[in-house]
């Protein structure tokens, strides 16, 4: 089990060859960096106003969990349709940034993974902390659950 | 990977004596039935006002983390001061009860358990839902994260 934080490694902010230098500069373990690859493929498709391929990240099965706000949503389709609702155009996707994200092994093909999130849009700034777990598939680790809060 | 849903099986509105009959007539995995015991002694501790029993079931670790609120809190020490300080009488801890309960295994010797709780006092009754994440160790399955929401 290891334990590691990095601080806005995936702003939007470095320009994306830098990122992509990040991660093969990275000593973690191969998951870690397998997870990190992962999330920055969401920050880019988030960049590019694609939600499709943002949830791409996510376990495509009716057991995906996504909770926030005392709710849960449950299942991809759900989870996908409460993205394209609140998140219709571009511009409410905003700027999306992860940092200080952490790394917590959860028994064999099992990864926790905290960190904190940043949508900069024109109007406002929400931001949080998150809680995912993840597991390893045959098509790679897919996020079998979220769980997001927002800073009051 | 199972998931099972119970509704208010943990309400201290049932007797003691019920709870420990519903945990023996259970047909779910080993695992899921020692999370459950576990979550069993918790609220039966909460109801005592035991802090110290209530927190038993989380990972006696440094990296142990607590997220709410967007904020997260790290180390075992640190959660119970935290929980110290905002249920530090009897009144302040109410009627704990736990629902909803579904399981889902995360690799091997780790588990997701997600749930909905509440909090019966005489001034107010804050719920939501939380995600736990646990391990496995040789003292039996230990909390390593805890993710609760508060329903606004």
């Amino acid at each position: 089990m290891r334990i590691i934080a990095t601080v806005d490694l995936w702003s939007l902010s470095l320009p994306l060859s830098t990122l992509a230098q990040d991660v093969s500069a990275d000593s973690s373990a191969p998951e870690e960096t397998e997870i990190r690859q992962l999330h920055e493929q969401q920050v880019i498709d988030c960049y590019g106003g694609d939600i499709e391929g943002f949830k791409r990240a996510y376990w495509k099965s009716e057991a995906l969990t996504f909770s926030s706000g005392g709710q849960t949503t449950r299942g991809w389709q759900a989870t996908r349709d409460r993205y394209r609702t609140r998140y219709a155009t571009k511009e409410m996707m905003g700027k999306l940034s992860f940092s200080e994200l952490e790394f917590q092994e959860v028994g064999t093909g099992g990864y926790l993974v905290l960190g904190r999130w940043r949508l900069d849009r024109a109007t406002d700034h929400p931001h949080g902390n998150f809680s995912l777990v993840l597991r390893r598939f045959e098509e790679g680790w897919r996020i079998i659950h979220d769980h997001t809060s927002l800073t009051p």
